[in-house]
């Protein structure tokens, strides 16, 4: 048996023994190292996703670790090779699968919400999902990589370009990372972050930040650009508010790139993307290529991973990190160690 | 003197003499011979527009005619040559014009909103707005050019390609000349219109249409794809559930090209912009290639301007066409004819 982390019922959960399962045809099992916890992994502790996820459910898709048997028919990976897995598993037929756009097939498993997760000790997941990790990686800092998926894809679907200048309006862990990312591409880029604690550690990445409860953020916005307005705004905060500064700080043409998720309707100036010819582009997960970039950028420290990482707790604490998590508190990412706790496992 | 229709205060137009003025260098007379009635004639006429207007106000935008005579300086262009007019002055220097975006010009002047219009017996305009209409093509069908040039920047904004599914929300004159448009480029479509005249109208024209009053629109999206969802639905309603259809019917990937103009911010589905990684973009106006591409749609039968055009009437009877269009009814085009009422004219 090995230890897994375990949402039982809104607002609960527990860790319990597993039984894993052998790595069948394809498959392969896993020794995740670290696991960090995600604004989803928290609505899902909040039971807010409880219709779409059956409990007992293993939570987990930011994950680090290592190889350790692989099922019949799997080539090219071996027993100790360092791997993230892209936890994305689509049919393959439906329309936007067809259309080339498997990442948001109409029936997408999730792994880490649809189906079991990492924050376990053991893991089996198809080979297909599997992204090589460089040896010189870090497998703590390499659990970063698949947030940084995230923002490579939402700078993409942005079409961020050199020179232009960035608005991200939410500085938590996927909005530093975009901000990070976008700079990487070559833009100028300010933070929009009411935390004082997070604008610090952005600062401290070479960010720069506006604290929209000391500023009037669009006024900066249009100063910082000379009256042009930005090219692009991120929407990652998921308020009202983040979605009017974003729309608001944009000039001609500008583009808006949703990333947060906003459950309820919210009230959009239309009238200002007729006008300006605005752009709103949905982004959603990430492709392969979205993670080969992220597995460099971390590995080459544009992603300053040991600065976003607040916290590392061990596999049986992890219930105890969402309660924090829950409170807000000055933290960014916090990771679980599943290596910390073996008692149990009998791999 | 000249004749002009006027707009002098809400509800009210009068038909007046003004003295045409002689073009100065870079400037050409023109003898506008049809104008169209558009939507934001109406606006204007409704005293919606009045903090931009300032009355009395020449309107009319939509137009065919002939030069008269040209001004110093101006070269290419003959008396009795026929014309239309890009209504657009724009600064050249804002940032908006920097980047190429120059038909919205952060200081634009929209030629019969923000400066004296065409619905005159003498107009006088920047030489650098005239479009050489070919000599095949009558004049009243001419002034059909600039709504197809509306709808052909739309059609470009949305990236329509040959193939793809189409909805427009929409079946006013705007709605029908993208549709028209879009169906040029090779896609499919489907019109969703209210007013039985309207539909009754597009399919004389070749299109398909949905009544939302008979049918679910959503639904009927859905099965014409076979589960795929559209490719791009353009918003031309300019209803709160014109928004939310065309959303709803779009498929992975969608674009929504916002054409109609909503005064009022709107509530938006943002959850699935997200999860379909849906983009909304904005169109207003067009450039001289959307013109040019407008004219040679018209002049070889793309649109069916005949169709289009419900009536003709005397420039002295525009202010009572305005009255009729102010009731709905079944109209599409209303033309007005500056060649029809000489009286007092003296060019």
């Amino acid at each position: 048996m090995t230890l897994a982390v375990r949402y039982t019922a809104a607002r609960t959960l527990d860790t319990a023994p597993v039984e894993p399962s052998e790595p069948g045809p394809g498959e392969v099992l896993l020794a995740p190292a670290y696991v960090g916890i995600c604004g989803t992994d928290l609505h899902i502790f909040h039971g807010d996703m409880d219709a779409r996820v059956a409990a007992p459910a293993v939570l987990g898709h930011e994950m680090a670790g290592r190889v350790v048997k692989v099922g019949a028919g799997v080539e090219g990976w071996r027993p100790g090779d360092a791997v993230t897995v892209m936890p994305l598993a689509w049919d393959g037929t439906c329309p936007a699968c067809r259309a080339g756009n498997s990442h948001i097939c109409q029936n997408l498993d999730f792994i880490g919400i649809d189906s079991p997760g990492a924050m376990q000790q053991r893991w089996t997941v198809p080979a297909d999902t599997l992204i090589r990790l460089p040896d010189s990686l870090a497998l703590d800092k390499a659990a970063l990589v698949e947030p940084t998926a995230v923002a490579v894809h939402d700078v993409g679907r942005a079409g961020v370009r050199a020179g232009e200048r960035v608005v991200v309006v939410g500085g938590g862990p996927v909005g530093i990372l975009i901000a990070l990312v976008a700079r990487a591409a070559g833009a100028e880029v300010r933070v929009v972050e009411l935390s004082a604690h997070r604008r610090k550690l952005a600062e401290e990445s070479g960010l720069v930040t506006w604290d929209p409860a000391a500023e009037d953020v669009v006024e900066a916005a249009w100063e910082w650009t000379g009256g042009a307005g930005a090219d692009v705004a991120f929407e990652v905060s998921g308020a009202a508010a983040g979605v009017d500064t974003a729309v608001e700080v944009l000039g001609v043409r500008g583009r808006l790139c949703l990333v947060a998720i906003h459950p309820r309707p919210r009230e959009i100036n239309l009238h200002r993307f007729f006008w300006r010819e605005l752009t709103l582009v949905g982004a959603r997960l990430y492709d392969r290529t979205d993670f080969e970039r992220a597995v460099e950028l971390v590995a080459d420290g544009t992603i300053p991973a040991e600065r976003l990482i607040s916290k590392v707790v061990p596999l049986t604490e992890a219930p105890a990190a969402f309660e924090a998590l829950e409170g807000g508190g000055d933290v960014m990412k916090i990771l679980v160690d599943c290596t910390s706790d073996t008692e149990g496992a009998s791999a």
